[in-house]
């Protein structure tokens, strides 16, 4: 961890961060690591967590209770699980300094921005970054876990834009890219993308519940479909019930969407029709794993039938020090038997296909 | 390609493909390749499928028109698009010998079993290898596609049990498993879990297709469900066209699980224990690739976050010989970051375990 440059370098005197888990911890070692705040306040409920936080260099200072020492704040970010952010909203607000920037962190935007315009917090602009990690706490935070990750920027018609700017320069600042839209869009975007597949992918798991045969036939498309399934259910369960409202809107949607193909099935040429539309439009989806922006820096590779294939072209790009970030087996059809390889930059992919190329491959990027 | 071992050895003496595709000509060369048919005929609309089918050796003699010549056939396979099948049969049925073994490879059963029922073809066995490649024609077809391959056999209560007796022998002798079911059980399981997941998959494409800033928020999630509407758009429509009476009984099933799910939005509690079961299901699904029987020999290496990772454990496999045949990068939460090796046995896991141990990585056997 590197010190601030210089108290010039530094966008806030002094930043509370309420809530040190995986993302408040990481988001105050970005602060601290690219030296834009001064000194960094955490407050938690959980002094355990606080008491981590400080040891492990993350924060400055612990505060267990909200009081007169948020005065000092220039910068407040909210950054626990949503199903406890109003609460803590409403436990901070009457310490807050007017002239404070205010933002928050949760999955879900028009809860937490009409509750600010109602607690008369000005400066408040509802944030999401769009990165997680399969490991919670605080001793998992990193600053890297929010670079180059999508963090939309959720500001009302009430919102100064001197705030919006200032917080969009501290998203940027942290190596995020800012995307700024009205609450009301982003729950609906986050429940179309997200909420809805996690109910759907629901719905399909409970139907094979009852039924052992089923399981013995779910093949590589049905596995793909329950993914999301397979997470964490307490957060799973209290992100869409957070955003319920939006959620409703996309669940009817969706079922106007169902009823169409069902009645396609009367008709052949449109439901075929509507096939070539969706594998246009998936087809055209960018490529993401880790972040929520498009990876551009794959190559794929054709993989013929024959053994150890995988470790023949990893150990060729190995053996010239190509590290390889990512790795799949595409078992789509048009893809044939291939292999995608998620590279760290275009001259990596240069790089790589002309290794794979000596080596006998046929590679191409990535459609 | 092996000769058959002795006249002794073949379960018939002249079988007929009809339909020199992927399927049919993999079945042909296990056929073959086993020792388990004395003459191949194949037969077929096209006639370059036919001449194509006959300069690979995937049959000993090509037939363009039905006829009299159907008669010396004791094995009749329909190998043709689910599109196409009732008409085949149709076409064959006025020649095949009462006595001939016939059975299809179509993916839906009901309607083929009942057309044979209707043409008094006395020894049918309706039968679906769930098997297949991104790759169609006689030119990909190799008899491995149908091992270990999850063969459904659907007999009626008019099916023969000697028939039903000897086409599950057929399908053991060429390396697969037999499920047997009835027509109408086949027809709702794949609706279940192939069908249905399809026109999903579809829904929520068509979702995202009309905002782009939804594309841009699409998650690995997203990603994960909306794979299957990458397919071949024509194939995936006869499919579900096919199957719709069944598919459209998995709609409503389907449609009353969200239902309860949306309802449960205001009960989280209940939610709660719904997103419990899922994952429970979800985790206890067999993983399956290529073919739909379980694939056991999987090892998950946890995936510290530093560069070149993937390479590591590539190349220190590769050193000691242990044959990786799939690799998947592991985004779920309960995984951390973490790596699927799929390799050849259980001693290659074994093997691979120690050697990964031993440089230093954390892993453990698929649960």
């Amino acid at each position: 961890m590197t010190a601030p440059k210089s108290l010039q370098d530094t966008l806030f005197d002094t930043a509370v961060i309420a809530g040190v888990g995986l993302i408040g911890g990481s988001l105050a070692l970005g602060l601290r690591q690219r030296g834009l705040a001064r000194k960094i306040i955490g407050y938690d409920a959980s002094f355990d967590a606080l008491q981590e936080a400080e040891a492990l260099g993350v924060v400055h200072e612990i505060k267990t209770k909200p009081g007169e020492w948020l005065r000092d704040a220039d910068l407040v970010v909210l950054a626990v699980p949503v199903r406890v952010l109003i609460p803590l909203a409403r436990e901070l607000a009457p310490f807050l300094n007017p002239s404070a920037l205010v933002t928050d962190v949760g999955s879900v935007k028009s809860s937490i921005a009409s509750e600010m315009e109602g607690l008369g917090v000005r400066n408040f602009v509802a944030g999401h970054p769009m990165a997680g990690s399969e490991r919670g706490g605080v001793s998992h935070a990193r600053a890297a876990l929010l670079e180059n990750a999508v963090w939309v920027l959720a500001p009302t018609d009430q919102t100064p834009l001197t705030a919006l700017s200032r917080v969009r320069t501290l998203v940027e600042e942290l190596g995020a890219a800012p995307v700024v839209m009205p609450p009301d869009a982003h729950d609906s975007l986050v429940a179309t993308v997200s909420h809805l597949p996690y109910l759907a992918s629901l719905a399909l798991t409970h139907m094979v519940a009852r039924d052992e045969r089923l399981s013995l036939l779910a093949a590589g498309g049905f596995r793909d479909l329950t993914r999301v399934a397979s997470g964490d259910p307490r957060m799973s369960r209290d992100m869409v019930v957070e955003n319920k409202a939006a959620l409703r809107d996309a669940l009817s949607r969706f079922r106007r969407q169902l009823e169409r193909l069902e009645a396609d099935l009367d008709d052949p040429e449109e439901l075929l029709a509507a096939a070539q539309e969706g594998k246009r439009t998936r087809d055209s989806l960018p490529v993401v794993k880790r972040s929520l922006l498009p990876q551009k820096h794959d190559l794929v590779v054709a993989m013929p039938d024959q053994p150890n294939q995988i470790g023949l072209v990893t150990q060729a790009l190995g053996a010239q020090h190509v590290n390889i970030k990512d790795i799949e087996v595409l078992a789509i059809r048009e893809d044939g038997g291939a292999l995608r390889l998620g590279l760290e930059s275009e001259e990596a992919v240069t790089q790589a296909a002309d290794i794979l190329t000596r080596e006998g491959f046929e590679v191409r990027s990535r459609r």
